[in-house]
């Protein structure tokens, strides 16, 4: 077998360039989200096949890679299908693996328990520009805690992250899956068909209304149901206001409180968050994951289509590996597409450390060597950055690649050897 | 299937304690290598099989967790062997995946080229205590320089990060493979026997020279060879006059200036480094690694058996990629062997930021809330860490489990609703 340059279909390996940026913003997070409180853990990669196939994951299941069984484990000649093959798998999110965790540890964690997460995970999702088969989730889950003080310090600490990377004018959307429900419930879909009726609400963004309610008509709903639930988005998103409008339709089917509860929010963490954000109720949004129970919300950029941050609660998951029921609640960071809107702006890191660069001519002896060194050591504890390399034939060009890098020229110092030149 | 709450076999989940010391010693390691001048850079978690597979890794390749094919590729009713199921797999080191990478953008990189990695890494290892089978290795390579400036910088550098940590007293042992070779040959072994001898020569500090005389013997060597080989550790490690001392004996076995290589790698370090440690030369120190082809270092630590870092020089690597030799030289920190000793010394981060938590007793107002909440959001725009939670029903324990988490006690406040009572 002849090796292999290139790295696999749909990874991608990270030039210096990049991952200045990517720890720069990894950085900021982990010290905004520890200033909150949130505590840092981690789970194995690799996750029991049991658990990523329990369908907590959606569409995500089916892009599962999937680790062949080890040694005797490995039955090749008996083995019927995938399922004989397997017995573990790469994570394909954050939210499942904290799920295992906590039920392990919950008697270890303080409680209610606030998690940071910020690991890679993978999918095997078609390659194409910008999305990749391995990438990085960041999450905040907040555990134990049903009150909305979960919501509000989420979103708090998410406007904080985003604002202390250096965003500005973004919007948080807000809506709650119980109003969701009680919308579809007003306009007399039955209950077992709001999933399907969400999926079609959810492309609201792309076909506008006429094209929701064709595409309704088109799955079979009666046009009653399907104009009154229209009506009911007339609105577009808005407000606080327009949630206690849209109360008052819908009331009847609204669990109490529920209305109060993401004004509360929605007004709480407009008026704490010091970041310059807009918040906005949206009775269109969605959001995919089917295990989501309560309020759920999303961040958009003006300029950019998909959302650079969402998440909401979901009080049902964990119950599922302990049978007790745990109140969740999580806010994830599109970490992939902040690094690509930084990457796309030539974002340069604030307050970076002075880099100098050291090159010493070849054939320089053992003393001048050493010289150049301890003046290096001398810089570097001063919190300066000092490279300190071999001069190059080609020194032209040397220079040229660190300030890619970079060097400012006027800190690029040349080091000849004392027997044949001064510097 | 039922959900499983333990992390997969031999991987585990980590908790906040042990989650801080590894975000502070991968902050210290990150900040301390980024002022030598390394980039950090990063590849994908999953490599080719061929490449994993490719005798560089040597018993690591037994230990590979494998990536089952997908769709169309995975052929299973025709499939003969384990060959093919599988494209690609977990990477078990760093070392293979950069020589991948500096193969393919080699003309995007500085030259030469100092790299950073901190990754996880997969083996499927028996597991036992203290050994994960996804484990962080924490790498810097010099790639393009064949000096030993390289070898100094890396010395340098690896000392100095753990001086950062707070290590003392440790010992760096340095050897070169040219060295091992020239003894070997000197007592007049065959070349192809070179690996076999360096093999039990390894066992010097577990089974002594009568051990290591006695299995070369056990092994067929002749008892004359054996005898000369053995003769030439009396002196066990020691200072640069060791080197000078051994060179007599065995320069017609020795290229030109490898001694001198090595004793100048030695004193610069020592003169230049301003951690506190011993370097001493280490004729038996081997290396497991059979790709490693001059200098080869080791750092050990009072008080326990296995090594903290270890690496050396491996020219040859990379031309397997591009067909074009690439010098390159690496030290690799024993990540989880640093966290273990630091776990078991009940490590206290110098300078942690101070936290608070805010406990909010159930049923405030939103009002009572949000006074809060800024208070806590003024706090932290001050450095503090501040958590806001619900105050529990138990609320002494959970007091108790906040100074667990690092909270001290009288930074923990109680904000009761102010309709029932005043604080």
């Amino acid at each position: 077998m002849s090796l292999v340059k290139k790295p696999v279909t749909g990874m991608k390996d990270i030039l210096p360039r990049e991952m200045q940026i990517r720890d720069y913003v990894t950085k900021v997070i982990k010290e905004t989200y520890a200033g909150f409180g949130f505590l840092s853990i981690e789970t194995p990669c690799v996750e029991h096949i049991e658990n990523l196939c329990s369908k907590q994951g959606g569409e995500n299941e089916k892009l599962i890679f999937k680790i062949l069984k080890r040694g005797e484990k490995l039955d090749l000649a008996n083995a019927q299908n995938e399922e004989d093959l397997t017995d573990s798998g790469l994570r394909y999110d954050l939210t499942l693996p904290l799920s295992r965790y906590y039920a392990n540890h919950a008697n270890e964690l303080p409680l209610p328990f606030k998690a940071l997460q910020i690991g890679s995970v993978w999918r095997a999702d078609r390659p194409q520009k910008g999305r990749f088969r391995q990438f990085v989730q960041c999450d905040i889950d907040i555990l134990g805690d049903a009150s909305n003080l979960a919501e509000i310090e989420l979103i708090l600490a998410t406007t904080t992250a985003l604002s202390n990377i250096g965003f500005k004018g973004f919007t948080v959307r807000v809506n709650d899956r119980r109003i969701l429900k009680a919308m579809a419930d007003y306009a007399g879909f039955a209950p077992e068909d709001y999933d399907k009726v969400f999926i079609i609400l959810d492309k609201m963004d792309k076909i506008g209304p006429d094209g929701v309610s064709d595409e309704l008509i088109g799955a079979g709903f009666e046009k009653a149901s399907v104009d009154r639930y229209c009506a009911l988005f007339t609105e577009g998103e808005g407000s606080t206001d327009s949630i206690r409008q849209l109360r008052e339709t819908i009331s009847d089917h609204l669990p109490d409180d529920c209305a109060k509860n993401l004004i509360t929010i929605m007004e709480t963490a407009k008026q704490i968050s010091e970041a310059d954000f807009k918040i906005l109720f949206d009775p269109t949004l969605v959001r995919g994951m089917s295990y989501y129970t309560g309020t759920i919300f999303e961040i958009g950029m003006d300029g950019f289509s998909s959302s650079v941050a969402g998440g909401g609660r979901y009080d049902d998951m964990i119950g599922k590996f302990t049978g007790q029921r745990t109140p969740a609640c999580g806010f994830s960071i599109g970490f992939e597409r902040i690094i690509t809107i930084l990457m796309d702006q030539d974002f340069a890191i604030p307050n970076a450390t002075e880099k100098y660069a050291f090159l010493i001519e070849k054939g320089a002896g053992d003393e001048r060597i050493a010289g150049v060194m301890q003046e290096a050591m001398q810089m570097r504890r001063s919190g300066k950055q000092v490279l300190v390399a071999q001069m190059n034939k080609n020194k032209k060009f040397q220079k040229e690649q660190l300030v890619k890098e970079g060097y400012q020229a006027e800190n690029i110092r040349d080091f000849y050897n004392t027997e044949m030149k001064r510097d």
